[in-house]
């Protein structure tokens, strides 16, 4: 189970180097998970209303080629770890255009309630992610 | 009373044209009001722990020069309108090196409690905003 | 002619009152006159070729309600006003689930050289661009 | 050597979770490796004029703490590694109220001359930059 979600570069994207800035590719990295727990049945939205956050502890990503204005680019995202109260998602960013791979990454979440106490993630939601998990 | 603050423009700021992306202008007419609300005293942060919040409710923006990577900018903030529920700030920002006029511009904004209804601002706080109101 | 594009609010859109931070609605102009420049068959990016360029110099922008994470928008982007060398887009911006109306606005632009010198629009880019202009 | 630079959170930095958003501290790290260039006499300004550029092609961030709105903050930058064609600059960005350790990170840059292409740093800006690095 995977997500693939697609984003148009805009001018607002990029720096003065004609190409998009390094932190934006993150933005595109949050894009991809909303929509992959939203594919599994599990929207953030609805994890957020039960008292669940995943706040990131941890990004890692690698800048291969660059994405420029009006790309239209692909994000590939998986759910590569699943542990007692950590995710780990991985991410590819594609031009679409020609497939070209532009970046790769992943972020590490921990589970938090309302309070900000670290907690196991719920039994219903952790059979919900599962189905997402890659080998 | 006015209060004029401090920025330099990193490359984050730029987009492709080689100028600060028109938006982030607006990151530092908030940057602007929220130091001259703590130069009178009044904190934002504190006014937000009272349970008033001042959402932007209009913003004008005209951009006479651009504001390029590594500039310094001064941003130069007053109180022009205090109504009983809504204020207005006004802005220019200007270049420090030579002075230059790059952007001017307002916010309106409402003054609502914890449930975003409208509210009247606080005795008190509306004597302390007083003083910042420019004739 | 009129363009309507959608977007989904992340995370990195909303601030800490909940709801989109004021400067992201100037993003999603941005989107909105793109898409309207392209489904008119005149691409900023071919514009840009061409040696023009539309920097605003002026953005108004009305906040009626918020956008909010995870809501689906649609921007509403049509030609206002077409001079010898400036634009006017107008702007509304709507949530999908409700039709409710958020924001409008409008921006308006200059036609530039590559030296940045103000310049008439194009003949042949003015012919297309009528096409859109609204009554 | 090592450069210490201070920056004040905005509301626009923050996101619902009420904490600043991951992607942000970026371009704080942005901030701190330009300031640490100008403060060893090599500001990246003049470093692109003479048709060098240092675009990131690796980042790695830890977030141990949030940083939130109002917080000032501390970043400090230090120059890792320096090899032919590659910079390592590493960051620490802490509380400055308290001291507290927010995020740790590094960003890994390639040397590019104007046409994109990999090519050894300068003998003369080795030299400034050598002086910058960290043992």
């Amino acid at each position: 189970m995977r997500n693939v979600s697609s984003y148009r570069v805009i001018y607002g994207d990029t720096d003065q180097m004609g190409v998009v800035y390094y932190a934006n590719y993150l933005r595109w990295f949050e894009m991809g998970r909303t929509e992959l727990l939203r594919q599994i049945g599990a929207p953030y939205s609805e994890v957020e209303k039960r008292g669940l956050f995943f706040p990131v502890t941890e990004v890692s990503c690698r800048y291969l080629r660059s994405a420029r204005f009006d790309d239209e680019i692909a994000v590939d995202t998986v759910l590569q770890t699943l542990g007692r109260a950590t995710l780990v998602f991985a991410y590819t960013i594609r031009r679409k255009s020609d497939g070209e791979l532009l970046v790769e990454g992943w972020t590490r979440h921990a589970c938090l309630d309302r309070r900000g106490k670290v907690i196991k993630i719920a039994r219903e939601l952790e059979v919900v992610l599962k189905t997402a998990l890659v080998e």
